[in-house]
């Protein structure tokens, strides 16, 4: 009588989406290959690995509908679970986020604008390449990588051999694409949601900031003119379509001079969406949700202004964000671990000179200065 | 080194909890005594009955500090736990608050004023103080009573029989008392919160309207001059002083040609509060979990207006809600059973006007005019 819904991945994405699907009445399974998978804390956890087909056939026969928070779920996973229950985004749209090359080939064909790349399979190729391109690159993986990881800095040819050093092993198994490294100004995400009846909704443009490739912060609404901001939506409006995608996705966009490069898209609910949670009437949570079960989607209008504060590694003393009036707290309950998303802040308010007092005081607060201080020169 | 909160009573309320308190990086254990009690689908669920020590003991060796989402957990249960874990709030307040009689007096003691009231342990004493107070009254079991139940109402001493057929057999168990009827304008609450600290804050004032002695809808903020409003939250500060009280909860008022009179308190989160999770900075239960673990308290300022709908017996379709706006829907996850809280939604705007079209139309849609229309009256 209820309906389940079920959920690949059992990380903060899993965590989040069960505590605000909740409220609508829904149970949740989640599956994940470790059995602390911290989604597991707040919805039924069942530990399996993605490959095997007996544990995705107890998942398929205990959920209604199915989605994910991991995209590197295998794409033969996600289409032979989708031949028994609805998965939502559709798997073609997953196969094609999972591999950066198909994804900027898609972003070309559909005129959505992208910095200079090529696959590279050899050292020469790779050498060649960096050589056409000119100036600084990143040498990525093709598949699997996520912040930042799998990624190399080329200043110029001279760094070839090091790259090569680090990432070359890898041409054989997921694929390696060389990218002109963009000298952007600004970096921004539109998160949007389109349900299964094709209706499109964007929240307002979130501007962020990333450390050694790993989101540090996030603010919205993003300072942008409106013709500017219209051709992102409408960026992220035509890559969904193409993929008749459903669901809540992220275009992450570059801003050069004035104009849109495209980056990559996330298929799925996203770190720069966080801050929807206290600042939109509906957050991308509960937006994802609705539309994988095509309910009407929520408002994406926002409540003031809102900036998200990344915890990486380990969650610092939160007395210092609920202390604020506009603090609200987000531990993953997850155990501390270099480089692991263990939580966020966000702070909230009615006005940019409230945001801008706050979020300085919790930098000084933590002793985190450099990683408030582009969201409080962005609120100037 | 994750901090578990123990819940006695695995409701709806112990659901919200749960949910709110998650992002804290909480962990939950509710204790129920049935085994579908819906907040089980949220967090772990420890089945037993509160008179049971072995169950209890396992619920306290389990947990780091223990709350109540049911106020009728026996005193002596509540004691027992105080003994081997932190309980907020305390057994006494809570002891207090289940018995109408003692709550009354207390309210008398802290110069809250409140109707004409006895104790009655005959038919030959209720016969007496009805005649005495004069006019209609209330006769009400003096404790285990909620929504409305163990009330008989008595219009005039010819009732007298009637009522005692109906609640006498009480008079030895749970006790009786019988009230004057207050012939209110308004009923209004105070939701507010008390920390560790004794720090006091209060959420805007609440409208409500009940349906045979059940809440139907609330409206917050409610329109009150600022001097009246002002003498309610003294007077919800002094009760929470004077009980050492830690945690949210509830002062129930009648406003009576513009005087207040207290009809009851509840010890926990309360239905009139609902609407604190999309309408306020800080939710009720947020703001519980943050009292009951010492922590800072949220802010507990509006955002715009909202108005919460009661959904008794069984949900109705989700969709009217959810294509508003402004609407945000709660299910509780119960199977649906007459008289029953199954869930409510709450719908929030920036302007009345925008809350009073859309609450409107919801009432259409689902037939509900009656439901809503003391809202769009006195939105007006
Ligand atoms: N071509 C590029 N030019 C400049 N910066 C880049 C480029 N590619 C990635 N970055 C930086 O590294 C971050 C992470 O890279 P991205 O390709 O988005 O990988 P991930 O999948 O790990 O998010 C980006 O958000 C951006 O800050
Ligand atoms: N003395 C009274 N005079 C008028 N109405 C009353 C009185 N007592 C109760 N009511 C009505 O019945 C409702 C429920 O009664 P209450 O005493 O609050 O019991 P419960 O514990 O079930 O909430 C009140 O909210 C109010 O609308
Ligand atoms: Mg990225
Ligand atoms: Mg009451």
């Amino acid at each position: 009588m209820m309906t389940t819904v079920g959920i690949l991945g059992g990380g903060q994405l899993a965590r989040m989406l069960a505590l605000s699907g909740a409220p609508l009445g829904l149970r949740f399974l989640v599956m994940d290959t470790e059995a602390d998978a911290c989604a597991g804390q707040c919805a039924p956890l069942l530990v399996g690995d993605y490959r095997d087909e007996s544990a995705l056939a107890e998942f398929a026969s205990r959920v209604d509908v199915a989605t994910f928070d991991f995209e590197n779920v295998p794409a033969e996973s996600a289409e032979w679970l989708a031949a028994r229950v609805p998965v939502f985004p559709n798997p073609r749209a997953l196969a094609l986020a999972q591999d950066r090359l198909v994804e900027k080939n898609l972003f070309r064909s559909l005129a959505i604008p992208v910095g200079d790349y090529a696959a590279v399979a050899t050292r020469d190729e790779l050498e060649t390449e960096v050589a056409r391109i000119g100036g600084a690159c990143i040498l990525k993986t093709r598949r699997m990588g996520y912040d930042g990881k799998g990624q190399f800095r080329i200043r110029s040819v001279a760094d070839v051999e090091a790259a090569w050093q680090a990432l070359g092993s890898q041409a054989a198994t997921v694929g390696l694409i060389v990218e002109a490294f963009i000298p952007f100004q600004r970096e921004l995400s539109v998160v949007a949601v389109r349900g299964r009846d094709g209706e499109f909704r964007s929240w307002p443009l979130t501007e962020n900031w990333h450390v050694d490739g790993v989101l540090s912060a996030s603010l919205a609404p993003a300072i942008v003119d409106d013709a500017l901001a219209e051709q992102a939506f409408a960026h992220a409006r035509r890559l969904a379509d193409a993929l008749d995608y459903v669901g809540v996705f992220a275009l992450e966009l570059f801003c050069r001079d004035g104009q849109w490069l495209a980056n990559e898209m996330a298929p799925r609910v996203h770190n720069s969406g966080h801050w929807t949670i206290e600042g939109s009437e509906t957050s991308q949570f509960e937006n994802h949700i609705r539309a994988v079960l095509g309910l009407p989607l929520g408002d994406t209008r926002m409540l003031g202004h809102a900036c998200m504060l990344n915890w990486i590694g380990e969650v610092p003393d939160r007395t210092a964000v609920l202390s604020q009036p506009t603090g609200h707290w987000h531990d993953y309950g997850k155990l501390p671990r270099s480089g692991r998303k263990v939580g966020h802040a966000t702070l909230r308010a009615e006005t940019t000179t409230e945001l801008a007092t706050q979020v300085g005081q919790v930098g000084d607060l933590l002793a985190r200065q450099s990683q408030v201080s582009p969201i409080v020169q962005a609120l100037r």
